[in-house]
């Protein structure tokens, strides 16, 4: 086929116009063209556009995320729990006498149905030796040493490639729209931090998590933060909420999680007098992710797929509204 | 004297002019012309120049502030807890049986001097009473009320009028330069965030402050904040580093305090790699404000006036270095 350099022209433009009306029109390409994307675009729209009657201030668009299972992914167990495992193993390759219960001994050896076995205490035996001793710091670096050198034992993926790409697009798409993007996790909040800004852009003042004690002191002259034994608060359940007010101060008019961890959370932004919307995500694909709900020993949920949708929630299916799970190729 | 049309216009804008260059020259017109002043804006002019070796990119540009003495008067006693025997006041007229003990009889009357004399114990039942078993919403409204009403006992003034002009020109002048404010104070977080948006322009999440104890509850139905007995997080002193790495995860380059409450909040900002500037408030006009520092039983300033200075500390000293000192007029 020969073309004119005129028509050739005018194809270019149409092409690029084409191209724009579809970068406005789909700000989430990875979410399929379900009824799940257009109840988030519509809150959006709703909220955003000057003309409507749900017009919410810039000031007002908060939007607070669970991490675990929301924003990446948590099985076989917590990322941060194989993170304090794989030190372990560490410490111990350089010093053993450290492995001084079974537990211990079984976690440093990646047996994961030995430590289960242990339950809580045996966990708690894990955290108290990677997790505390060490300056914030020293902490951190240790956690990205380890966020990007370390894969995932079923996928193989890096731990930072498991962030759920439709997810990230949402986060974006809020911040374009004038909202400030918070994480409200049940994680630990220095480890989390060791790589949030990097995977989703969120600074560190917006990482709000679960907190071990720490103190101040001067060591060999330099003021440092050091991580003591101990817990401070537990951001997970009814402490998502208590957290929010005490550290944000303002009810959030969208909330994101993934299990019941996040129910009293998505109730306390429901709550509110104006627009909100709660989403939870549904763990639908076994194929492609995991598929785990009212069972599950990790995020289970199941009070917020029986009484969510009532509430007017989002039940997000992974399977079906999900173009591509994970930010890294697989 | 006869002038032109056209010499009007220029003299006109002439003066327009020399306008300008005024107010992009004092930032901080309620300044007297010190070394205070040129501390001040040199040190945000080395951060903020792009082409300086010292620049710093807005995302790390946060700078604290105490609250109590740093950014509004604290004497004859903390105003909350002139906030407090007010409210215990109210409360007994409506059920005297609450004044249970001598000192919250005292404290109910006004009578300072008897309530002191109870030590810290009788401070916490004045406080007890009057700031829990009240949901967080309902707490804040009586504070918001109590801010628009109640009068200084020797000023006259609202407490609100209270704040220090020359600070408040400060905030706005950090701002106006990309920085990002904080109040780190020993006040309660909930009694602050009543006015401080207001007051200072600072919103809910950007206050940090001593925290009592709270849960999330169903009352008739309604998620609710409750505000519980006990304290949670006492922001002062070691608290203070503990806290900003806690809630905002990042050192601040600026600091400013009154007292050596404020010493390791702004120990901890020195000991960061980049410029950085803390600075003191010294209480030293006894005609316009109050004079107190070494001996005083409320912000007591020592440490910070022997170490300070030593540390590249800035002492502001408000007789000196201050025009003017509250925004309300008196």
């Amino acid at each position: 086929m020969s073309i004119s350099p005129l028509a050739r022209s005018a194809w270019i433009a149409v092409a690029f116009t084409i191209s724009i009306a579809k970068a406005i029109a789909d700000p989430l390409p990875s979410w399929n063209d379900t009824d799940a994307k257009d109840r988030i675009i519509d809150f959006i729209d709703m909220v955003t556009a000057t003309e409507s009657t749900k017009f919410v201030p810039t000031g007002d668009r908060i939007a607070v995320f669970d991490n675990d299972g929301t924003l990446w992914a948590e099985q076989p167990a917590y990322f941060q729990l194989l993170f304090a495992i794989d030190q372990l193993g560490e410490m111990a390759a350089e010093d053993p006498s450290i492995l001084s219960t079974d537990a211990l001994k079984a976690a440093a050896e990646g047996d994961m149905k030995a430590l289960m076995a242990g339950g809580k205490e045996a966990l708690l035996e894990v955290i108290k030796i990677t997790h505390s001793g060490m300056s914030v710091n020293e902490f951190q670096a240790d956690v990205t040493t380890w966020i990007a050198t370390a894969k995932h034992p079923t996928t193989g993926l890096g731990f930072n490639q498991m962030t759920y790409q439709p997810m990230l697009e949402l986060l974006r798409y809020l911040r374009d729209k004038g909202f400030t993007t918070y994480i409200v996790s049940g994680g630990g909040v220095y480890f989390m931090r060791a790589f949030t800004e990097v995977a989703y852009g969120i600074p560190n003042r917006q990482v709000i998590g679960s907190l071990g004690k720490t103190s101040y002191q001067m060591r060999n002259g330099i003021p440092t933060i050091m991580r003591d034994e101990g817990v401070a608060f537990i951001d997970d359940k009814e402490g998502k909420p208590v957290n929010i007010e005490q550290i944000i101060g303002q009810r959030p008019i969208f909330a994101a999680g993934n299990s019941d961890g996040d129910f009293a959370m998505l109730e306390w932004i429901s709550a509110g007098t104006g627009p909100s919307l709660g989403m939870l995500v549904h763990h639908t694909d076994e194929t492609r992710e995991f598929a785990y709900d009212r069972n599950s020993h990790i995020g289970r949920l199941e009070k917020g797929l029986d009484e969510g949708p009532e509430m007017g929630w989002l039940i997000v299916d992974m399977e079906k509204d999900w173009a591509r799970i994970y930010t890294g190729k697989r």
